[in-house]
């Protein structure tokens, strides 16, 4: 279930538009365009953090779905972004649209979600706001959290010749990762205090626009190698079953919400990075998927050798 | 135009079920219930004030209101909530649901209300969401900002004796005041500089259960005046006009959306205060309208004696 865009224009464009001079002050660190904006509000040593995401009924998740799992998803949402910046959450809000007559277990089994995930990760729950809606369900998450002044990793920070890595297995979220994953604060957090990426994002557009968005942050490019892409079984299964129109490599590029970290780190220390993480985080893949260059955009290599990956990804690909 | 609540149990009891047992951690010094959760991120002298917010089409406003005076309602409403906490808002965060045929005008129009207020508030707008629905339109806002540690202000605070006072003028709000209301954050920061109000709240869902918010958190009562309660000429009007069989003063103890300040102060700092509003802010009425008691409950004495102001607001009441 990729993130739907508003249509009418691009949601790319209508984002640019509404950015475009927004106020600003000098507490700002990073404000729209990466995934979490940075806040310098004094605390000594560290920036704060600060995200919001919404789930809406029937985009985002549907009533057939276990209340919990929707509870969670909403936040993990949020904390995976957290983990892009390599920063902790602290607390968050949530707003919660209703209808008239909602069913006052589901939205029992939705704070179960909530709950149960902020606790694992030590989240404060510290306020909300109910409103009635004549339309769908809407759940609208806000949090605050820190990260140390000199750890905080951006979008924009990737450099030429760094190694490209991903973490997990990409493609086919739709068969139920999209709604169960655990979002990657324990590997950003290992990574920023061993490694410091220069530049993190969580896949969540999908690996093709991900990437060009930290390309696109970093005035650089980047060539990667179609048999390195860790795709999931998700993604094959797919591809067998429902979908044989399009195939696994191109799910595994294309599709939205695996919720993983795409980050890179100066290629020198991409062994180092590698024998790390399978020593720590033994169930979690960890791929190396090719390098930033300095010529601007992406390029991936196969069989038939170096090709421009279109602008509107990989749907016409294979 | 009141904040609706979801039916099928009543608002306050939904919240109340919801809130129970949610995770806290450390830095929490305000959660739940409170117009804004007040966190300790380890700023030197400082708290972190939190707060999120929603706007519904066709609940909170109409499409035929101008757009830009939606935009500033959102970001007023949740920076009301920051006066009444006498905090200075920093950062805020826009989540906008939208229908896959939107009106990009209204966007930008909605988007010019919540900059010119941002801006007049240094308020930076640091990023946000938007995403497809297929009902109402929606708006939610989060912010952040700061408060001296000894100078915040809560619901919580009020104590028998104290005077209790309202700025501006009550009821009617729908007739356009909704919509244009200034947050008063200068007159909550003049006040917490110079005074420090036991306890203060944002009238939002109407004096009458407003002030029963405060008493609960503080539990203690308060005896209002009925004479002493500054109503509104919009209040008086509707009175007059659409709605006779509402007196007004019902109207100004009952109204949501006045945005107002209630507090409450030591009834011997009540004349300085007085008397330093007034040369302050000599545009904006400041009325005393009773104090608080150590009897529990919310008591009002008119011409036929003192009585007891009923669960349910006044709507019965004149």
């Amino acid at each position: 279930m990729a993130n739907p865009s508003p249509k009418g224009i691009d949601e790319l464009e209508l984002i640019a538009r509404l950015t475009r001079d927004l106020p600003a002050n000098a507490s700002v660190i990073a404000g729209p365009g990466d995934d979490c904006a940075v806040l310098d509000l004094g605390v000594p040593g560290h920036l704060v953090v600060f995200k919001t995401d919404a789930l809406v009924q029937d985009i985002h998740f549907t009533m057939e779905i276990e209340p919990p799992r929707v509870g969670h998803k909403a936040l993990a949402r949020v904390l995976s972004d957290f983990a892009a910046a390599a920063a902790t959450p602290v607390a968050a809000v949530i707003t919660l649209g209703l209808p008239t007559r909602y069913d006052l277990a589901w939205i029992e089994g939705v704070y179960t979600g909530l709950r149960t995930l902020a606790t694992r990760w030590e989240v404060a729950i510290v306020g909300g706001e109910t409103t009635c809606t004549a339309g769908p369900v809407f759940l609208s998450i806000a949090a605050v959290g820190r990260v140390e002044r000199n750890k905080v990793v951006r979008r924009c920070g990737a450099r030429p010749g760094d190694a490209v890595f991903v973490s997990g297995e990409l493609g086919g979220s739709i068969e139920g990762r999209h709604l169960d994953f655990e979002p990657r604060l324990a590997e950003a957090r290992w990574l920023a205090d061993n490694f410091l990426p220069h530049a993190m994002i969580d896949l969540s557009d999908g690996l093709a626009s991900d990437l060009r968005h930290v390309l696109g942050s970093s005035r650089a490019g980047a060539e990667i190698r179609a048999d390195s892409i860790p795709v999931s079984r998700a993604a094959r299964h797919r591809c067998r079953g429902d979908d044989p129109a399009r195939g696994p490599l191109a799910a595994a590029l294309s599709d939205g919400e695996d919720y993983e970290l795409l980050f890179t780190v100066a290629s020198g220390n991409a062994v180092r990075v590698l024998d790390g993480w399978k020593a720590q985080f033994p169930a979690v893949r960890l791929t190396c998927i090719g390098r930033i260059t300095s010529e601007p955009g992406l390029r991936i290599r196969d069989r038939q050798g170096l090709r421009e990956v279109g602008e509107h990804g990989y749907r016409h690909f294979t």
